[in-house]
C-alpha cells in the first residue's frame, strides 16, 4: 500500500467518524430545549425573578452543551489536526 | 492509488458524513418547539409580561440551538474548506 | 480513475447525502406541532390575546425552523453548488 | 467509465436519496396532528371562537409543515431539475 | 453500460425509494387519529357543537395529511413519470 | 444485459419497495385505535350520543386510515400494474 | 439468464417483501389493544350501557384493524397471486 | 439454474421472511397486556360485573390479536404449503 | 448445487428465521407484566377479591401470550418439523 | 460441499439465531420490574396483605417471564440438540 | 474445509451470538431499577414496613433478573461448553 | 487455514461481541438513575429516614446493577479467559 | 497470515469494540440527570436537609455510574492491556 | 501486509470507533437538560435559595456528566495516544 492509499483511507474514515459523533448533539438539544421552556414558564409566573431565573438557564444550559461540545472537538481534530496522519510517517 | 481517486473517496465520505451530522438538528427542533409551546401558553395567561417571556424564549432557543449550528459548521467545512485535500498534498 | 468516474461516485454520495441531512426535518416539524397546539388552546381560552399568541407562536416556530432550514442549505449546496466538484481539477 | 453509466449511479442514489428526504414527513404528520386534536377540543369548549381557533390552527400548521415542504422540494429537485447531471458535462 | 441496463438500475433504484417515501405515511396516520380520538372525546361532551366539531376536525387532519401525499406524490412521479429516464437518452 | 434479467431485478426491488410501503400501516393502526378507545369510553359516558360518536369516530378514522391506503395503492400499482416494465422497451 | 433464475429471484424477493409487509401488523395489535382496554374499563363502570360498548368497541377495532388487513392481502397476492411471474413472459 | 438451487433460495428466503413477519407479534402482545391490565383492575372494582369484564376483555382481545394471527398465517403458508416452488415448474 | 449444500443453507436461514421470529416475545413481556403489577396493586386494595382478581389476571395474561406462542410454535416447525427439506426432494 | 462445512455453516448460523432469540429477554425484564415495582409499593400500603401480594405477584412474573423461557428453550435446543444436523445425513 | 477452519467459524459465531444474547440485560437493568425507586419512596413512608418492603423488593427483583440469567447462561455455554464443537467430530 | 489465522478471527469477533455485550449497561444506568432520585426525594422529605431510605436504595441498586455485571464478566472472560482458543487446539 | 495482519486484524476489531461498548454511557448520563434534577427540586423545598439531599444524590449517581465505568474499564483494557495480543504469541 | 497498511486500517477504525463512542454524549445531554429545566423552576419558586439550589444543579450535573467524559476520553486516546501502534512493532 502506498502512502497516498494509506492517507486516503484514514481520512474517509475520519470524515465518516466526524459525522458519526455529530448525532451526539440531538441530546442537548432535546434537554436545553426543556429548560427553555420551563424557563419561559417561570418567568410568565414570577417576572421579578427574571435575573435569577434566566442566569439559571444559561448557567444549566452551558453545562449541558458539553457533551455536545465534545463531539465537536472531536469532529474539528479530526478534520484539522488529524493527529493519524502523522503516525503513518 | 493516482490523487484523483484519493480525492473522490474523501470527497464521498465528506458528503457522507455532512450528512450524518445534519442529523444532530432533530434534538434542537424537538426541544426549541417545546420552548416555543410553553412560551405560547405563558403569554396568554401573562400577556403583560409578553417582553419578558419572548426575550427569554430567544435566549433559551439561542442556546439549544448551538449543536445544530455545531452540526452546520462540520457540514460547511466537510463542504466548502474540506481540510483533508490539503493533507494529500 | 478518470474524471467522469470521480464526478459520479462524488455526485452520487451528493444524493445520499442530501437526503441522509433532511432526515432531521422530523425535530422540527414534531415541536413546532406541539407549539401550533398550545398556541391553538391558549387562543380557545384568550380570544382577546390572540394577536400576542400567534406572534409568540410564530416567532417561537420560525427559531425551531432552523435546524430544517440548515439542513435544506446543507441540501441544496450539495445539489446546485457542489463544492466538492471544483476541488477535483 | 462511459457517460450513460455516470447517468445511471447518480440517478438512482438520486432516487434513493428522494426516498430518504421524503421519510422527514413523519414529523410534521405527528406534530400537526397533535394541533388538530387540541384545535378540535378547543372548539368543542368556545365554540364562539371558532373563526379564531381554526385560523391559528391553520397558521401554526402551515408553518409546521415547512420541512416536510423543504423534503419535498429537495426531492422534487432530485428528480424534475437533476442539477447533478450537468456536472458531469 | 447498454441503455437496458442503465434503465434497470433506475427503476429498480426508483421503486425502492417509493417504498422509503411511503414510511413517512405513520406520522400523519398516529397524528389524525389523535385528532380523531379528540373529536370522539368533544362530541360526546358537546354534541350540540358536533358540525363544528366535525368540520374542524376534517380541516386539521387534511392539513396533517399533507406530507403524506408529498410522499405519495414522489412516489407516483418515480412509478409513472419517472422522469430519470428522459435524462439518460 | 438481456431483457429478462433486466425485468427480474425490477419486479424484485419491486416486491421489496411493497414491502417496505406496508410498514407505513403501523401509524393508521396506533392512531384509529386511539380514537376507538375514546369512542368506547365516550359511549360508556353518554349513551345517548351514541349514534354522533360513532359516525364522528368512524370518520375521524377513515380520514387516518389514507395513509395507510396510499401505501396499499403504491404496492397494488408495485405488484399489478407496474408502470416500469413498459418503460424498458 | 434463464427463466428458471429469473423466477427465483422474484420470488425470493417476493418471499422477503411479505415478511416486511407484515410488521406493520404490530401497530394495529397496540391500538385495539388501547380500545379493548378502554371498553373493559367501560364495562365495569356502566354495565347496563354494554351492548353499546362492545359495539362500539368492535367497530372501532375493525377500522383499525385494516392497515394490519391491507398489509395481509398484499402478502396473499405475493404468495399466491404473485403477478410478477406472468409479466417475465 | 437448476431447479435445486432454484428451490434452495426461494426456501431460505421464506424461512427468513416468516421469521419477519412473526416480529409484528409483539404488538398485540402490548396492546392485550393493556386491556388484561384493565381487566384485573376493573374486577377488583366491580367484583358483580366480572362476567361482563372478562367477556369484554375476551371480545376485544380476540380481535386485537387477529394481526398477529395473520402473521402466523403467512409463516405458515411459506412454511407448509409454499406456493412460490409450484410456480418454478 | 449438490442436496448436502441445498439443505445447509435452507437450515441455516431457518435458524436465523427462528431467532427472529423469538424476538416477538418481549411484547407479551412487558404487556403480561403490566397486569401483573395491576394484579398486584388490585389485591392489595380488595384482598377480598383475591380469586376474582388472579383469574382474571391469569386469563387476560394467557391471551396475551398467544402471539409469543405462536412464535414458538414457528420457530419449533423451523427446528424440528423443518418442512423446507421435503420439498427439496 | 463436504459435510464439515455443512455442519459449520448451520452451526454458525445456529449461534447467531440463539443471540437473537435471547434479546426477546428485555420485555419480560420491564414488565416483571414493573410488577415488583407495585408489589413494593402495595406491601408498603397494605403490610397485612401482605401474603396475597408476593403470591400475586409471583404468579403474575412467572406467567410474564414465560416468552423469556420460550426464547431459552428455543437456544437451548439450537446449542444442545441442534435438531438440523440430524437432518443433513 | 479443514477441521480448522470449520472450529473457527463457529467459534467467531459464538462470540457475536453470546453478545448479542447479553443485550437483553437492559430490560432487568430499567424494572429493577424502577421496583428499587418503589421500594426508596415506600421506605420513607412507612419505615416501619421497612423489612417487608426490602423482603419484596428483593423477591420481585430476583425474578425479574431471571431473562438477565439466561442469557449469561446462554453466553457461558457459547464461551465455555460450546456444544457445537462436539458436533463437528 | 493455519492457527494464527483461526486465532486472529476468534479473537477479532470476541472484541466485537466484548463490545456488545457492554450495551446492555444502558438499561441499569437508566434503572438505578431513577431510584436514586426517588431516594433524594424522600430524603428530602424524611430526613429521619435517612438511613432506612439509603440502605433501600443501595441494596435496590447493587441487585438492578447484576445484569449490567453479566455483561462486565462476559466481556472480561472474552477478553482475559477467552475459552475459544483452547478449543481450537 | 503473517503476525503483522494478525496483529492489525484483532486491534481494529479491539478499536470498534471500544466504541460500541462507550454507547452504554447513554444510560447512566439520562438516569443520573434525572436524580440532579430531583436532588436539585428538593434542595428548593428543604433548603435546611440540603446536606442530606447532596449526599444521597452522590451516593446514588455514583452506583449508577458503575455500568459507564464497567464500559470505560473494557474499552481501556481493549487500549492499553489488549490481552488478545498475548494469545497469538 | 506491510506495516504501512497495518497502521492504515488500524488508524481507520480508531476514527470510527471515535465517532461511535461520542454517541453516548446525548444521554448526559438529555439528562442533564433535564435537571437544568428544573433547577430553573426551583429558583423562581424560591428565589432565596438560589445559592444551594445552583451548586446542587452543577454538583449533579458535573457527575452526570462522567459518562460523557469517559467518551471523551475514550475518543482522544485513539486520536493523540493510540496505543494500538507501539503494539504494531
Amino acid at each position: 500500500m502506498d502512502m497516498l492509499t494509506a492517507k486516503t483511507i484514514i481520512l474517509a474514515a475520519s470524515a465518516l467518524g466526524a459525522g458519526l459523533a455529530m448525532i451526539a448533539g440531538l441530546g442537548p438539544g432535546i434537554g436545553e430545549g426543556y429548560a427553555a421552556g420551563k424557563a419561559v414558564e417561570s418567568v410568565a409566573r414570577q417576572p421579578e425573578a427574571r435575573g435569577d431565573i434566566i442566569s439559571t438557564m444559561v448557567m444549566g444550559q452551558a453545562i449541558s452543551e458539553s457533551t455536545g461540545i465534545y463531539s465537536l472537538v472531536i469532529a474539528l481534530i479530526l478534520l484539522y489536526a488529524n493527529p493519524f496522519l502523522s503516525k503513518l510517517g
